[in-house]
């Protein structure tokens, strides 16, 4: 059987891999890093599995934070409400889980599942439903292989929680988002109770090990002094979309979602051009000052701080920050027809169609 | 063993009853009588018992509908929903229920749950869990008996459902009523399961039989050309608030419920005063044109049509309606600190203090 442990140490890589990965949304995961830390040193280190050693009969769940990075940051979990959801889910299932699983391998909930984990004794499957993150419950691989998103516990830290059962993924995105929001705006859930041979069609193999590698090589980078922007594009198949200031940033918490727009003006390269990203708790779409696409949803939109070379959530933009923006191909079914109603720019609102990041301009 | 059989002839009554301690809201009891009547037609009448005969451990579940009546008359019921309601919380508990108890003894909820006793073959409890409607879920004698709402089964008609826990009989409030609003402004629910000692010690009783009355009285007072208005008073210690015309009439759906006000114009003894009742579902404060008040909440508010007699709810208040408002003294809990408290006037928004309705003002 491989697999390999994660300690306290490694949770330092995969926090900085996931908030690269996270393409600015899904929660700094410093605090999930925190609580995965104090987990570890009081129940010991993780196991993190290869998916074709879960047997086809294995119980597997996702857990998960959800709601507004915006609001996690400032109302953080205590670590019992992810073990709470996780306990409901299984009491209504009458039977325990045999393996967690991350739902995204970026932000907050790429680091969470570790102090779960830890705190439980349950091995943690490499990979994870979006190899990325997303804003909403749907917005998982599991959805496109027709894995029901239900019963799902949604659980708050004050005692409150419920079970949800529902006819569509999107159904459940819309019961468990209103709950987040009377909840104070995060909440802790666990989800997607599915087989091991479920998991094995429709995960996303290998992520929790990528954005470790990612972490590893932004910290030797870092460590020779160079900005790990050109390592990563190489390693990961991106293109470099344009470096620059921000000059603007406008930003509001509306429907449980972290949504705004930030301007940035060129340096560099770029000098003498300005740029433009949007959010909604993830980087959906940058254009230039013609308002070409350069990068759009499904695809990633990742920030990295052009002067220290870490990753940038976008609760942490601000004016004056100098960021690097890099595009990476998404996973290959996100680019399918279903892949780009789930999650294309169209459902988010934008009046732009999907178009390939290779197909792209490169900057102004 | 007492108790009697509600047969669909029977549920003419108890609708018009029903609307009359509806005191305006709760929805229009004409949907709840339909649904019990073609329940009666397939599966037989229904059996009211008296509390004293439920067994202390008896599993005991109200059943309602839960949402904005301006909707609920627009949305109808399929029927199928609220006992789909309970067999999930039965599910959930591991337990068939053994009685089924209305939460109001007004409105669409004082008929609906004839519907679901005569599918079920559930004998229903004569009593319920206002003595009146309320909108809201924690607005019962069982939150003042510690009773908690929770477990509870939230279900709409198109299969979504779940299943609540809340650390408060408020919580619940919230939690549903977001996901009501979701599922489209009005949902069946199953809530307050609890034992038969518990009843005992929490129901408001005989309020089935009182609705029942009140029915018959309307009907044969009519038949005998009388407006049942002083009858009605003389049976229930109640008094005439105003007769008049409606005169203006604003309202609108917000956050679930249907809130508004009515202006009348007063005729016969209340020529040359005008009147202002306000409503949030139910009717809650009646004022004269000093802005005396002349009944406010918890103390009952009904409206009677001053032509036809019959009672009116606010969705049916139209220019020119000719009607009666008659105040009730309320059941004596609601007038203590607790009570006052939980459906006051405070609660709802309003500056005035509680007053008893023998206290005050008669008229203009």
């Amino acid at each position: 059987m491989s697999g390999f442990l994660i300690n306290a140490d490694d949770m330092e890589a995969i926090a900085t891999g996931g908030a690269f990965l996270g393409t600015g949304g899904g929660g700094d995961p410093y605090i999930g890093k925190l609580m995965a830390q104090a987990a570890i040193a009081e129940y010991g280190p993780v196991t993190v599995i290869d998916v074709e050693d879960v047997a086809d009969d294995a119980l597997c769940v996702p857990v998960c934070m959800m709601g507004a990075p915006t609001v996690m940051v400032e109302k953080l979990p205590n670590g019992q409400e992810a073990r709470e959801a996780l306990a409901q889910l299984e009491a209504f299932l009458g039977r325990k889980a045999d393996a967690l699983i991350c739902v995204e391998a970026g932000g907050l909930n790429s680091t969470i599942p570790f102090a779960v984990a830890s705190a439980t004794g349950l091995p943690l499957i490499d990979g994870d439903g979006m190899g990325r993150a997303f804003p909403e419950i749907q917005m998982v691989s599991f959805t496109m292989q027709d894995v029901s998103a239900t019963p799902m516990v949604i659980a708050d830290e004050k005692g409150n929680s419920s079970v949800l059962n529902t006819i569509s993924n999107v159904w459940t995105e819309r019961l468990a988002r209103v709950q987040t929001v009377q909840m104070g705006g995060s909440a802790l859930v666990a989800l997607y109770p599915m087989s091991g041979l479920q998991v094995k069609k429709s995960i996303l193999r290998n992520t929790l090990s990528l954005i470790r590698e990612i972490g590893q090589t932004i910290a030797s980078e870092k460590a020779s002094r160079r900005n790990p922007a050109e390592a990563l594009i190489r390693r990961l198949d991106g293109k470099r979309l344009m470096t620059g200031r921000v000059v603007d940033i406008e930003r509001r918490t509306e429907g449980g979602f972290a949504r705004g727009t930030a301007t940035l003006k060129g340096m560099d390269q770029d000098e003498g051009s300005t740029f433009k990203v949007h959010f909604q708790n993830e980087f959906l779409i940058a254009l230039n000052d013609r308002d070409e696409m350069l990068a759009v949803t499904p695809d990633l939109i990742c920030a990295l701080d052009a002067d220290g070379g870490l990753p940038v959530t976008t609760e942490q933009l601000r004016f004056g920050l100098a960021v690097t923006l890099i595009g990476l191909p998404c996973d290959p079914q996100w680019r399918s027809e279903a892949g780009v109603d789930l999650v294309g720019p169209g459902y988010f609102g934008y009046a732009q169609t999907y178009v390939p990041l290779e197909e792209l301009p490169n900057g102004n």
